[in-house]
């Protein structure tokens, strides 16, 4: 099924020269390339081959482009916590980006400095569809969904330690969200939250 | 947050008396009334004071309509396997139904059976959201995924035995698909699933 | 060690039988009585030889009192979501009243409904101890706790379905809760969230 | 929430570079600053900036005052058995000292060893509040929690290896206390208890 | 292997025509039978062919004697703490004494109360081998464990809720156990306990 | 249980050494020799011995041949899906190749993409027995089983991340397939797949 | 994909009524009809509408037989311990035959009494496939897997109590098994056992 | 409690410097020292102060003899199958020596191979207590306990991979053993278990 999306690499587990000749395969043949968990040396050897290979550090993200972005009109918020869950959060917004969507970060919002979150609620409601990243108890997903009317994409996050179980809580605590229009995506997906946000925000286009 | 959707009853653990008296309140303000995992039991109760209660018994759904149901242009698909997986597939369909949407079911195209599945692409292809439900190795959306451009939304179902740990195999296989543009609810959520796909498919009105 | 507190009976998988001889014999001695999981069976057997025996039907507990109760200058707030989880919230409440405490209890103060949990914010400072009930996400401790200055015990209910696996998802989000103040007791221990709180609420007798 | 409590920087996953900056420009505005979880670089990077940075380092923690410490009349005892508990313990201790209380150790008393514990029991009596650390089988807080009459935060360790499944088996007995007045943290979290032990301290100042 | 033992039925899941049947056939051929886990109905479906069949309603046990019983002059302290352990520690005492061994029961001992279980010492010093059950914590045996120089068999318990997972916490905590000399039988196996216990006593005799 | 297969050393967790000493002890006495789970090391050091030692790298095998191999008429098929499958694809491959199977490797056919796997039905027919292999949702058993006569084994593999863990949710898929004739080996197990597939191949022979 | 075999109906969790009628149907079109889990209230209804329906108790299985059955001359063993797992050892004896194998049944072999497996080993080898049953530590797989050279597919049965956790202690020591040639199936699912070795045993026809 | 064993340190966790520090304290006061789970470094440490330690490699165990050792009569049996579980039943071998028992190893007797331990039964049958280690599939106590009449104490080991889950599949098989007389210790914990049999052993001196 072609989307019209860039062409993705899944970088983890792969060597430098193993993406970097996939991805100088997908660019040749004309297609916009999507790296994802890309380390920087991921980044150095595409870069060999790909000039304008470019590389978002935080999202671990390589992209290489072939033809020229289009921008939506719809917007895609991307909402988080702490700093720790940045990393997701970057791979949901660049990934968004990258597959054309307009998207506005909005970070610091964490439920237990609640006010910051309420200050923000009218921006909230002026999205498409929300991606919203959290760890530990997990519980933003929640909040956001009580305060807007759109579709949320939550993505639990493996941020924190003890009774966290790698993500787990954060995952048990967005699959029953007393929130409606909360769905779920696997553990640090950014990438398929942004992927599952794209779909449903070029409906309106 | 007003949406514009029937007042909802989570009906399971309260008694059919309890059900009543909510309804009717509800009612009387002039709301459409939900009640979703309702028993025969519950139904009776609610017909005594609600003379246009109606129980769709396989989705164990109670509904009472104040005002006219409108009907969406963009259609929900509602995917499934076995005979097993139906409660929660109509729970999910009679819920978007309720919830103004016009939805069309696509049932008893399991995985192992690929061929009956392959021919109704076209007409998965024709919706603007689906819902897919599947229990036991859940592998449905991940195949309908592979198929068509639209984003789905995921039901794991508690069906199964054994090493199906009430609907864990299914959910864990749905939140690692490999396909993109899935996201996930909780097991046997037919609702909430179909609550997120009517929020999805009205973007496009 | 004497804590100047009720004798405690768990009546759950004891017969009626058991509750009433062991209740009696803790009355005749002088000791004020606090059975706790009883059936409306537990209370009429006990009735049958206290006369004075009171039944708390949602909090499912039985009091028998033998000596005046006094009441604390400060307040232990009792905080809630949805009706699902009263039983455990009363439990709570009630445990905390016939331990001599002043009770506040607030509730149906979900975290899906933020505003009306921050119209009771002056409320929510008043207390010297609060006791937070939440289950499926289990988050409302987390945004009281960022609300607030007082200890938090934080009772998770086994409220829900699925991925809730009877409580679990309430517990391990509490215990990763990003509010600093929380800690939390076992899954429905309503009863030990009243003990925990009632202990800390005398410091400042 | 103004508590008067030190700001706090989690340290784990935060380069030394970050961790500086962060306490720098907290430092600046007036903030006692405290850091957990905080590694010997992440102290000499903070170092550079902050002259009378200090380091705990079986606590792991970075301290900087910029105000003069108080110290509470009612003491908060940390009590631990084995010396593998001792980071969590100091931990712990530390935070509570740096939050103003005043703090007393009871170490190397574990149960299997119950006489050298009966011979603390009156220093056990003299405390206000009581955080009780312990791994693998986490019987300590109900021990002493049968002993005194105030307030236990419990905070199992990871201590252990096996079916020990990194600090489960000490978190679930000890959310399964048959003593009353225990409360729970998260597994290796001593700044939480110390925590909330220290909001339950200051109710008796 | 022939081992001096009763012949066992382990009734649990058989009818009471089956287990008649059963202890008919072995008593007809001169052993003693042991038939656990038996309700009131296979005690009378049993009585029925067997005159002489003995039920421990406590221990849900019958017993059928076809020879005189021998005691052992070494003890097996039976060690447990509340009434709800009491079936398995009665199903370990009563499986003991019928197997010929001199046993000693010692109840009311919970670690909560460590007063009660120190009053204790000399009799519990006094035991060939320890079978000590617990349920919720399991905190049980290591504390005994810390207090004699005898072999130890630890027996958790499924009594508990929530967080307790039927009898996980106790497991864990009895493997995790920071006593030598402990080891461990499935979750309310008093048989088998009983069993172990008895061939590590008759090496004395 | 002499079955006419290479001798086998799993050499995960042993040196260098002690698998060249154990190889060349096999090989010595005329046996083929199977080293599975071999590193690079492991291989140089048995070729310092045995001078006609192979290595199969993505495999990670050792092989040995002291006798002519021969190749079964059947052909046992080798089915997965992506790239990160490879390593226990060919583990199962190359070891079924070693007993003397003629083996058929279809790959690259992923169940997101089931029109690749379509166009393969006629080969996947053919075969006498298929191995598939499959991480994530571990769906490609199921949906093979529907379009095949023939036993299949099922290997789940350990690919993936969050709520995969470390290849449980491809374990429980493939046991709840709804297809039958699917059984299952141990996650990564390719070995034990292709010792079982080799015992059914050479039914037919 | 016709491969010859009954029409299979999963009656659990069906009405008889709806059992009735699918086995009506089935049976009208000329198949054979095999209902598994099935109740004696089942089969009464099925019994109505067609005459020569049998009923296998222990098994729980339907039988409506259509066709002559036809005897494979390759053998499936059946193989299981105690009485407890004859339910599911049935289940895939009786489904074998109905499938048109020849089957021998060996029971009452555990491995606590290995003499008596041992004495059984020369009627082992006969078979073609062996499908082995066991619960608890599920041990019997790798015994037989020992002394045996043809395929197993083992069965987990759930039988048995506390750190059974309903089967998952047999399915794991199956799924380690350290014989090779042994692959595993869902808990208790006997059908399925017996699909694959029918696969398994007409290679050889 | 004073049981005339060594004093034992536990070094996993501990520097070099801290383990020579505790032996070296422990050594001066007469004690024998006997330091489990040491690395090299740990054993040049002890070395540099106490010049008669001795280093058991594969047992990773440092002893310091201050006394004369004596030999019990009774022998205990460590009976384990593959090379992986060596180190387990090594740690168990020698601390069982340390402290005193005469001890013979039966290794290499796994149940996948059962003629080899059949070969040994009337070895088993001569000791007075066994030690039993295995991991995977954890088979092997129920086969010997089915053998001897003597108890065992049997130890799961974390050797393999996948479904294994670090050792609880053998945990989980021990603990439902379906032969009596069995008890288990914590995964690994060879040292645990020879406490116990040594306990055991010195009933019959
Ligand atoms: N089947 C369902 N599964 C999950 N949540 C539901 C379901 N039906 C209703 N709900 C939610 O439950 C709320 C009503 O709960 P209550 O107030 O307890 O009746 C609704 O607003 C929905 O968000
Ligand atoms: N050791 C700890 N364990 C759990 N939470 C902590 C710990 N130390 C600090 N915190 C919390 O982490 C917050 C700071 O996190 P951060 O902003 O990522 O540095 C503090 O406000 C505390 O609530
Ligand atoms: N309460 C019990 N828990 C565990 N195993 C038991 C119990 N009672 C008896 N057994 C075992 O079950 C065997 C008898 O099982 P069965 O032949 O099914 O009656 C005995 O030989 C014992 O090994
Ligand atoms: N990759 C593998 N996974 C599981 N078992 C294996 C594997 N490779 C070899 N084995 C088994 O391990 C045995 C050899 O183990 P070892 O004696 O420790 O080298 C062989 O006989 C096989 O049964
Ligand atoms: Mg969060
Ligand atoms: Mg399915
Ligand atoms: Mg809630
Ligand atoms: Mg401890
Ligand atoms: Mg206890
Ligand atoms: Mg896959
Ligand atoms: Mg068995
Ligand atoms: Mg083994």
């Amino acid at each position: 099924v072609r989307r019209g999306y860039p062409e993705v690499i899944y970088c983890e587990g792969k060597t430098p020269e193993q993406v970097r000749e996939i991805a100088a395969r997908m660019y040749e043949k004309g297609s916009d390339v999507l790296g994802t968990r890309a380390s920087l040396d991921h980044f150095k050897a595409v870069k060999e081959v790909c000039d304008n290979a470019v590389y978002y550090d935080v999202a671990r993200i390589i992209s290489i482009r072939a033809n020229e972005a289009k921008k939506t009109k719809g917007v895609i918020g991307v909402v988080a916590a702490g700093t720790s869950d940045l990393p997701v959060a970057e791979e949901a917004a660049v990934t968004a980006e990258l597959m054309g969507n307009t998207v506005k970060r909005i970070y610091d919002v964490g439920v237990a400095g609640i006010h910051r979150l309420m200050s923000k609620v009218d921006e909230l409601r002026s999205f498409r569809v929300i991606i919203c990243i959290a760890g530990m108890e997990g519980a933003l997903p929640t909040v956001v969904g009580g305060l807007v009317a759109c579709p949320i994409i939550a993505v639990p996050t493996s941020v924190g330690y003890g009774a966290n179980f790698h993500g787990l809580s954060a995952l048990l605590a967005m699959l029953n969200s007393c929130s409606s229009g909360v769905s779920v995506v696997n553990i640090d997906n950014g990438f398929g939250a942004a992927y599952s946000a794209s779909l449903i925000n070029r409906i309106g286009e």
